[in-house]
């Protein structure tokens, strides 16, 4: 039978990546395409100790429905954490344990935004997110990304051109794909700003724990007293992206919100997991894996930026402080696109920055290139391989 | 600040259920008001034992992303056990695993409804469904369900009067909260009249193989040879809720659709227990479980319809035929948000029958008895402090 899709759905397309890696299954390939941690990063043996004391000493309360909010250990030491380490989330905060980070996004869009209603976002940006504000057919509009964050008098001009916005999107450290971190100033500024206009912030900040090098800055969470950011953490890039859990803090009422909504989309999130992962933050130093995590992630950056330099000219880079991503610029005249392709002949898989940018036909001479999977002798080999796609693009 | 929520979202009430149980964390209380499987009767150790072994064998490949469509092996699992044992799917359909089937219900309205169409459904029916539908501003259609299911003739007379229904919502096997089935003729004739009116069938089906006694009927989707049912099926009842994995077996069109908006919603469901799923199905004896299930549900069935019988003259019920909930009609005088109440002052949980209306202060004297979480003396004692209560109102 034909199918009649809503009109919110009937336009969205898979993620561009997610169907790119799909397609290069093939195990000699070298990938700076994923946006996963190193597979040699994940604490399997601890979390594999754990799942086994659960379901030893609590499977009833492991295995059978647990409540839409979260397992209130991981909320209370979430929170916490939150709190006593990076001063976010206050005392009229609520927190949310979701099916990883993306979930918070897709809650909170569908919280929010009524069809037509404008979220503003960093150009270029997260697919995911983006997709998720498509799928409740908002419009989307985006501020060009600088070295320091959001280029602002952009911001204030989508501000007041879109009286209809409801929130700014952001990813304010280590972006994706851009790997930049916005500045204290500008994340006062923007704050400042959605103050005056009167919409919401939400802060996707998954990777902020990972910083190779730099000072650390706060989160914009941190500098809001009054319920205007919505923070979205998740446990992807540091324990695992495959548990899926993540977190949202907010004010409580949208707390409330969002608890309905997840109640009606997958009641709650893997119970044994929300477990794990309390277990992983109490009797395991996450701390210290996290530093371990930095060092091995610092190294591949390194041979990252090192083998670019060697085999490269004629491209540049804002280098990452944290994160997993580094983005290259091509010369103005080579499209990201044309460029991935002619490297994914060659065995080595990139993004196009086209993928990220609300119009993906925007011409875009920059590629995401990830440094957390690949190893050390793939970066290098990885680079040198895409230096001759280069000299054939007549880069140099 | 002020929050302003979504149109579809704003009048969205957390379910009531859940609020009750949230509510009934007396240790002491009886509760009837579940609809979980006994806390005895998850295989804890078997999934434990296959965690264990994922954690150890496979750790990278159970901790990464994984794709959006669900563990491959786990998808052709499922779908050979419900083609070759239920003949359910066929090769035009393809599946995708979910979240819960509760996932399966949300990303079919996201993908079908706009706002105001109508969804058809039973009623009484599954509140988280109804939930789901209203958080997508869907007109509910309630149709009445009787002895065999739903009244055909208020079915036609619903589709007739409503030209923008987009799917007819039904639970045909021990239906919650009624647990009543659907007879084959009534699924034929559901069937017919969704061709008729080119609507689609999302047939939700969490209960089916637990049967304690009478004749398997068949599923609707396996009378279907034109992609018009929607097939959710779980895992919740038959290994354990709090996994929080299902599936839905499609049209391969729809189920690419709702693959995009399961991948804007979590991105993929817990990986470890997708393969701890898949084990379960391969390497354990589903079958034999669910058997040694059904042996266990029985008798707790039993002996409630038994309790009641002695404790409760005054109110009738049809017997169910599998599944967890018993419906418990009260004299019509009677409404069973009342007595509900009153029963919880004596520590017995039940759940008003009006909770499982579209028009929640619609008259109902009935109230869900869920009979698989208590134990026998559990059920024993409730019934009888359930027959204190009734005689209370003058029920005899």
């Amino acid at each position: 039978m034909q199918y009649a899709f809503s009109d919110r759905i009937r336009a969205l397309k898979p993620s561009a990546i997610r169907e790119i890696l799909k397609a290069t299954q093939d195990p000699n390939a070298i990938s700076f395409a994923a946006g996963s941690p190193a597979s040699e990063a994940f604490p399997a043996d601890a979390m594999r100790g754990f799942a086994d004391e659960i379901l030893r000493d609590m499977p009833a309360a492991a295995l059978t429905y647990g409540v839409t909010e979260g397992y209130t250990p991981l909320r209370e030491a979430v929170m916490r954490r939150m709190q006593e380490k990076y001063a976010t989330g206050s005392a009229d905060d609520d927190i949310l344990i979701v099916t990883g980070g993306q979930q918070g996004i897709e809650l909170l869009s569908k919280c929010v935004l009524n069809e037509g209603d404008t979220v503003i976002s960093e150009a270029p940006s997260f697919i995911g997110a983006l997709n998720a504000f498509r799928s409740y057919a908002a419009n989307i509009v985006g501020v060009p990304v600088e070295d320091d964050g959001m280029d602002l008098d952009a911001l204030e001009c989508a501000l007041s051109e879109n009286p209809n916005t409801k929130f700014i999107y952001v990813i304010p450290t280590f972006q994706n794909p851009s790997g930049r971190v916005t500045s204290l100033a500008k994340r006062r500024a923007i704050l400042d700003l959605a103050e005056r206009y009167d919409v919401l912030i939400l802060e996707d900040n998954p990777y902020f724990e990972l910083r190779y090098s730099g000072e650390a800055v706060p989160t914009i969470k941190s500098l809001d007293t009054k319920g205007r950011v919505v923070y979205c953490g998740s446990f992807s890039k540091i324990l695992s992206p495959g548990i899926r859990i993540g977190y949202v803090i907010a004010g409580r009422e949208l707390i409330t919100k969002m608890t309905v909504a997840k109640q009606v989309s997958d009641v709650h999130t893997n119970l044994v997991f929300q477990m794990v992962a309390y277990k992983m933050m109490t009797e395991f130093d996450l701390d210290a894996h996290i530093t371990w995590l930095c060092d091995l992630y610092r190294g591949k950056r390194d041979a990252m930026t090192r083998a670019i330099g060697a085999a490269l000219p004629g491209t540049s880079f804002v280098e990452p402080e944290g994160g997993l991503f580094l983005w290259l610029k091509l010369p103005d005249r080579i499209a990201g696109a044309e460029f991935a392709r002619a490297c994914a002949e060659k065995g080595v898989m990139c993004v196009p920055g086209a993928t990220f940018l609300t119009d993906e036909l925007a011409p875009c001479p920059y590629v995401r290139l990830n440094f957390s999977t690949p190893s050390i002798a793939q970066i290098e080999k990885g680079i040198e391989i895409m230096g001759g796609v280069a000299r054939g693009f007549g880069i140099q």
